[in-house]
């Protein structure tokens, strides 16, 4: 079966983002190196547009849908970044969207995607079906779902991310390089992972989960979609999802891990060393990969790694805490 | 009399400079926009290498002394950025340095000139004169002073953060606005006005300083160099000064003004808005031209402003208690 998703639609999806999507550089510091004990090289997200990666996905979906499929607006369902990426983009589009939320979201990305424009539909993430709530909100006003990681355009507009990391660490000559991507349905480790086959096929793109909610590293290993028993009760809130998707595992198994596993610990240290070494805020899901070059360096390879933080959207109480580990 | 500095040594300094530090982007987030009531552009200059400006003074330094200078060591006083600025550049060419900190800069700051390499001196920001201590020093090892502002190879390193904003300026059109520097001995303003002066020569550039230590906008208004009664007991350490120097000065007086004065209150809010909107950690003299941008727009003209972020080396405690203010 061909993919549904391949490099061409990400070159694609690129040309679409220039201009609109941030360019993020690769940061680095010498610190970061001395604990790692090897090159660390940082793609920083949390700067993007809506502070994370997710404004790539939500731009290449609005940018590629023609304009009946988006005349009577967009639907979404997001733990929170997925749902600024789209509420901005479509608002940038002139589409009306809707954004069905968990109740336990942090606060503030609640109330920015209000702010950005977006209708918000609360739903309760332990009891509640998010996909069948889309569905039915979808089939009644007429709206196109934009899916948070199933989904070639979304895919597509992540994978940008990847094509970004494939020409700095070419231009840095890097070829022997795990690259961790904070993970969890998998779009932006997918979409990272196509990009770097075709323009930086020697690096190693390996998807970094919370303990506990490693649905994508087991799935690696068994070679078909495992699930989470549970989808709450971790920091990373960002990265927990019930199961890596039916389009993303496939480019997933063939191209991606092993998988890493980092504690909520670990998590909440790389967010301190984010703050004191790149003066960059990472909401815990954002700091995962971060926290597994860092801290786990016995699982990684290569004399450099290059790690996502793939976003920023964290809370001032959840932040301070973090940052007082350094204390 | 001809200036010790001019636009050709800012630009031959951004050729020293390139490819080793960093070509920082100018940001923007629609909520500062609306906060403002007009776009803001932000020069994230906490990005930097060391996370402040001062990196481009010093390697500026550095690259542009020559051997004889340097062969027995450079000597910098300095609240801390400076010093951490110096102590890298210093470390990258193979150079030793030391460094004399007031007693009450942050613990952080004085900490990362250890680890960058610097032998740290501690000294009584009331009681004792830096400029004594420096030359003494300086004389018993044969070492050469790279002194914090008034040095033309320093003015001329600050000065390529200018060259930068004219660029990207220029590429978006931008033709009506003031360009607010967080202020304290004049270094970094005065280099980003020559820079403007050539490049984008319709922008304003203004000093931005915190209410109490206002040594630069009353210098401005008197012509002739004011000093401040007291130089400690303010959040904004960073741009504390006793008085504009005597080089600084007169390119201050010659293409800058009128000065903005921002509250300790208004400077936290804005470190506040940096967290939440950019992703950015910003110390407290470092927000200073944020908080003027979001908070006294009415002594702001111009349908955009262009705003420095100057560093963000800050204690985790203090930035706790910025972030706070959200609640």
């Amino acid at each position: 079966m061909n993919s549904p998703v391949d490099i061409d639609m990400i070159r694609y999806a690129a040309k679409r983002l220039h201009g609109h999507a941030r360019r993020t550089p690769l940061l680095s510091s010498p610190f970061l190196d001395e604990i790692a004990g090897r090159r660390v090289y940082i793609k920083p997200e949390c700067l993007q547009h809506t502070g994370s990666f997710k404004f790539r996905g939500g731009w290449s979906a609005l940018s590629g849908m023609n304009d009946d499929a988006s005349k009577n607006g967009v639907i979404a369902y997001s733990s929170g970044n997925h749902a600024q990426g789209v509420a901005l983009a479509a608002r940038m589009h002139g589409v009306p969207s809707v954004i069905i939320m968990p109740s336990d979201a942090p606060k503030l990305k609640i109330e920015n995607t209000r702010a950005l424009g977006a209708e918000v539909i609360l739903y309760d993430r332990d009891t509640e079906d998010r996909d069948k709530i889309g569905a039915r909100l979808a089939k009644e006003r007429g709206l196109t779902l934009v899916k948070p990681f199933d989904d070639p355009l979304v895919i597509a507009g992540q994978g940008t991310a990847g094509l970004e990391i494939a020409e700095d660490v070419n231009a840095l000559g890097i070829k022997n390089a795990d690259v961790l991507v904070c993970c969890g349905g998998g779009g932006f480790t997918s979409g990272i992972a196509l990009a770097c086959e075709a323009d930086a096929p020697t690096l190693r793109v390996r998807p970094v989960e919370p303990e506990g909610f490693d649905d994508v590293a087991r799935s690696l290993i068994s070679g078909k979609i495992e699930r989470n028993t549970v989808t709450s009760g971790n920091i990373c809130d960002a990265i927990i999802t019930p199961q890596p998707g039916d389009l993303t595992f496939p480019i997933l198994h063939r191209l991606c891990g092993p998988g890493l596993i980092i504690t909520e610990n670990e998590v909440q240290k790389a967010m301190a060393q984010a703050f004191l070494r790149l003066k960059l805020v990472a909401e815990p899901g954002g700091a995962a990969a971060l926290a597994a070059a860092l801290y786990r360096p016995d699982d990684i390879t290569g004399n450099a790694v290059i790690v996502t933080i793939s976003g920023g959207n964290v809370d001032p109480a959840q932040f301070a805490k973090a940052i007082a580990t350094l204390d």
